[in-house]
């Protein structure tokens, strides 16, 4: 498999082979759609494409620093929250670092681009893939650098603000950056009590990574951004890549997406309704379920899913290139309620066919 | 400075301290604006902006392919030229590197972030800073990476197609990688005869830039490619960011204005017809100008111009921050002939109130 094609979301070889596109369960995007308000910004900007893009996002920045309440200077914009990964592995060149499996492919990536040498904390499922107490121990002096997931993407499981809380001092007390990717935060019911923006201005080892892509249904745009109160670091980041790396259209995009406060709490609607509903059906085929609380659920299966799903045109995420995970794990956005039903449906009709 | 301001460009700036958009002869992009089909692809993408971008770029891969007449395989798409250059840089990782000075700022950057040992070739305005055979013994064993703007950037000069291949049979005896940044080539009169893209199947050290960025007005949209026939190297590239570096509007947009043709011939004769006229009307002004034979000319002035200039609302580079260069030194873009009369005219009313 090309090396791009880890992750899911491959339309396009469907596309190709099919000449249609699939119902797409592998990417974790908001299935209300591109909000109008939002394309309609992109339409404006238009005319506007022969300009570079603002390579400061100072319009965007202004924006995200009021709805995030943070200082405009802690913020840094990104082609997606995977360009900010590379960009704050680049800057930190970390000797040292700290993952767990399964999490987010991108880090492990970048982390090997500067030779990193990474420790992995194994998430067990019959510990519910949850984090102990163990993994403090895990932050000796010479870790450098933590990425944590959360919710961890693809388990969807949280950790609470306390145990963070103790990551973060322990984290300080070694020297190391703490990286809390945050991309599907908003997601969840109550995403302030999971957040950690609360402790950017008092530890300046806090780095916070958030995307539009998700939540705003525009992954086609490439935006994120990280929030961390020192600015060194920040500029530091800025320096590991050109620096246009945000379009214009993402730029206009982005602060139109701000406004769209409706929409978002539509989508977070969606999900924690129709998150147990999908879950309750998967554990009545039979599958095992981990209870995520975001957008997005990991689910084991005895019988192989992908290629009967994918011919009957639909994409289902295949957790198996996941470090810490094995075959047989599967990932399935939450879409709207027909989607997900047309997903149980031929997840029925798949396990139907097995058994005769 | 903020670091990410050392480009031309900052109609941001300008607009945040005058409030409205200057005239901007700072950035070289086709004054001609967006290409009417090109802004249409973009529109007709838009519902499809909750899909991640294709990470493998296929379809515009293709397009670009059978433009250039090259292998698939051997292009790799990016977020513009200047993400490309950080992901050679992070690929090769060189100990040593080449560059001449002046010449276009990112290369230098990139080579930074790899702490490269880099030597540096001096054109000087009195050699109409035109390479020489000298610069091919500077191309010692030791040195792995070599970077060529061509057209150069400010210089707008070009050197022989011999001569780069001399550079580039010297580049492959001490196992350096030539990166030849083909950028502004499109905007020369004749860029067949300039263009190295017929020694790719040849010489797997050659590796070429382009960009969609100047010629189609698509510098906000951040797209370029590179162009070579060692797929492994293009594989490290790749995996040197994250997979989705082109985001979908400009994969929709290039392979859109790929179909440009009329639109690049225009281009191509404004710049061929505008160039002389504008370059003769800045010597009689007493400029010293450097007979550039791209879209932009650089020019010597004793008066400062860029504040009087920017007063008047229009933009100009000030190339005293490029490596090589002193004060005094300035590049414009050559736009319309009624924009270029503005500047003109503006720069005439500059030198007689200094006079006074």
């Amino acid at each position: 498999m090309d090396n791009a094609l880890v992750h899911g979301g491959d339309w396009a070889g469907f596309e190709a082979e099919y000449g249609t596109l699939p119902l797409d369960f592998s990417s974790n995007v908001s299935p209300l759609g591109l909000p109008p308000r939002v394309q309609k910004a992109i339409e404006q900007y238009l005319p506007s494409t022969g300009r570079y893009p603002d390579p400061l996002c100072r319009q965007l920045r202004q924006a995200i620093a009021a709805a995030e309440q943070v200082d405009p200077d802690w913020c840094l914009c990104g082609c997606g929250a995977a360009g900010l990964i590379y960009q704050a592995v680049l800057a930190k060149r970390p000797g040292k670092s700290l993952l767990t499996a399964p999490t987010f492919a991108e880090y492990e990536a970048a982390l090997a681009l500067v030779g990193s040498k990474t420790a992995y904390w194994t998430l067990r499922p019959e510990d519910g893939f949850l984090l102990d107490e163990q993994f403090l121990h895990m932050v000796t002096p010479e870790v450098e650098m933590v990425f944590l997931c959360q919710p961890n993407n693809p388990t969807g499981r949280t950790v609470s603000q306390e145990f963070l809380l103790r990551l973060l001092s322990r984290c300080q007390a070694v020297g190391a950056l703490l990286v809390v990717d945050e991309c599907f935060c908003d997601f969840l019911e109550d995403p302030a009590a999971v957040t950690m923006k609360g402790f950017l201005r008092e530890y300046g080892n806090l780095l916070i990574l958030k995307a539009f892509t998700k939540l705003y249904a525009m992954a086609g745009l490439r935006l994120g951004y990280a929030l961390c109160s020192d600015t060194a670091l920040l500029a530091a980041m800025g320096r590991a890549g050109p620096p246009w790396a945000v379009s214009g259209p993402a730029q206009a995009a982005g602060a139109a997406a701000l406004q769209e406060t409706q929409y978002v709490n539509a989508v977070r609607e969606l999900t924690a309704r129709e998150r147990p509903l999908l879950s309750g059906a998967l554990e009545r085929l039979g599958f095992q379920v981990v209870p995520g609380e975001a957008n997005y659920l990991l689910f084991f299966s005895r019988t192989p899913l992908l290629e009967p799903l994918r011919r009957r045109g639909i994409l289902l995420r295949d957790c198996s290139n996941y470090r810490g995970l094995k075959e047989g794990w599967y990932r399935t956005a939450v879409r709207t309620h027909s989607d997900n039903q047309r997903l149980i449906a031929a997840l029925e009709e798949i396990l139907k066919e097995e058994s005769t």
